[in-house]
Formats: C-alpha cells, structure tokens, sequence
C-alpha cells in the first residue's frame, strides 16, 4: 500500500471556498490503474489556519508516479491556482510506504 | 470516515529498531469496535531523520475516542518509552476528518 498525502494549510475564513473546489471537481482517479480512495481530511484548526489533507491510497508507488505522469493528472491540476482560496504556505507532498499493517 | 496518524521523526540508524517495535508488537485493535484498518508508514528520507506514521481508520471520531480510553489502549501504550528507538522529537498526532470521498 502507498499513501501520497498532500497537506495544506487553509486561511481561517478559506474553508468553505477549499472545500468547494473538492467537491465540485470531477475526478478522473476511478480508471487510474493503481489508484484505490480518495478522502479529503480536514484535520486540526490552529491560531490562524485549518490543515486539510488530500488522501489517496494506490497499489504502489509505482501505480503513483505513473499517475503523475499521465494526461488524467494534467487534467486534474490545470486549474490549479485557480481557486480564491487563501493558504499559509505552499501545499506540502508527503508520500507513504506501508512497511506494517494488513 | 476518520484517520488518526501518529508522527514519528526516527533517527538515522534507529529504523530498523523502530520497525521491529511495530512488527513485533501483539495488537488488539481488530476487536476495537468501529476500528477498520491499521498500517505502519514509511516516509521521506530527511539529513537526520526518517519520517513515519501509524495511521489508523476508524468509523468515527467517537470510535477512537472510546479506544483512547479502552483498557485495550493502555495494555497497547504501557511499553511505549521502553524501546531503544532514538527519535528527534516526540511524536504527534493528527486527527482527520474526512470531509469528501467515498
């Protein structure tokens, strides 16, 4: 199994437009090969932001990077930036290899 | 759907030692109810540390609440501190809410 986790920090106020553009989106991960769930999380609200999480598991981290690569992940990213959502700092990608766990 | 990840920063050369805690270790989290799934995580690689995660899916944030106070949780945490891992920090937790996704 293999996490790719994008995290983001959301302005206080910026919740509703971020998560807006979620939900409304429409996402091309079902036919990926490799790809197995989607979950946006919302985690925590500190002092001046709300950190969300996008959360996708895939097969491999093979299965990930063949995803990047594809014209599927240009498409789900070219508006990216679009959004008036306001963030504390650049998304940050964290990837996951499981080593324990069924 | 709710996820609890536990940050772990395992220094250089303790890996091995961290991961056999978890390989090692008896759980008894399948009998927890609304407990689904469990995975150890490996992250990136950094100048001094290794990043991992437990990561943990349950039902609802009610379900891992009850767990943190389960007679299960204890017998799962009274060795915590025991092993010879040497980390950077104390680990942290984050808690999630998924708020889209199936």
């Amino acid at each position: 199994m293999f996490v790719a986790m994008n995290r983001f920090k959301v302005a206080l106020r910026s919740e509703e437009t971020f998560e807006a553009v979620w939900k409304n989106r429409q996402s091309l991960l079902a036919d990926v090969p490799g790809f197995k769930t989607f979950h946006l999380l919302k985690g925590g609200e500190a002092e001046d932001h709300v950190l969300y999480a996008s959360h996708s598991v895939w097969a491999s981290r093979d299965a990930f990077e063949a995803w990047t690569k594809s014209e599927a992940f240009r498409l789900a990213h070219k508006d990216a930036g679009a959004s008036k959502t306001q963030y504390l700092e650049p998304p940050e990608l964290e990837l996951f290899e499981a080593v324990e766990g069924a």
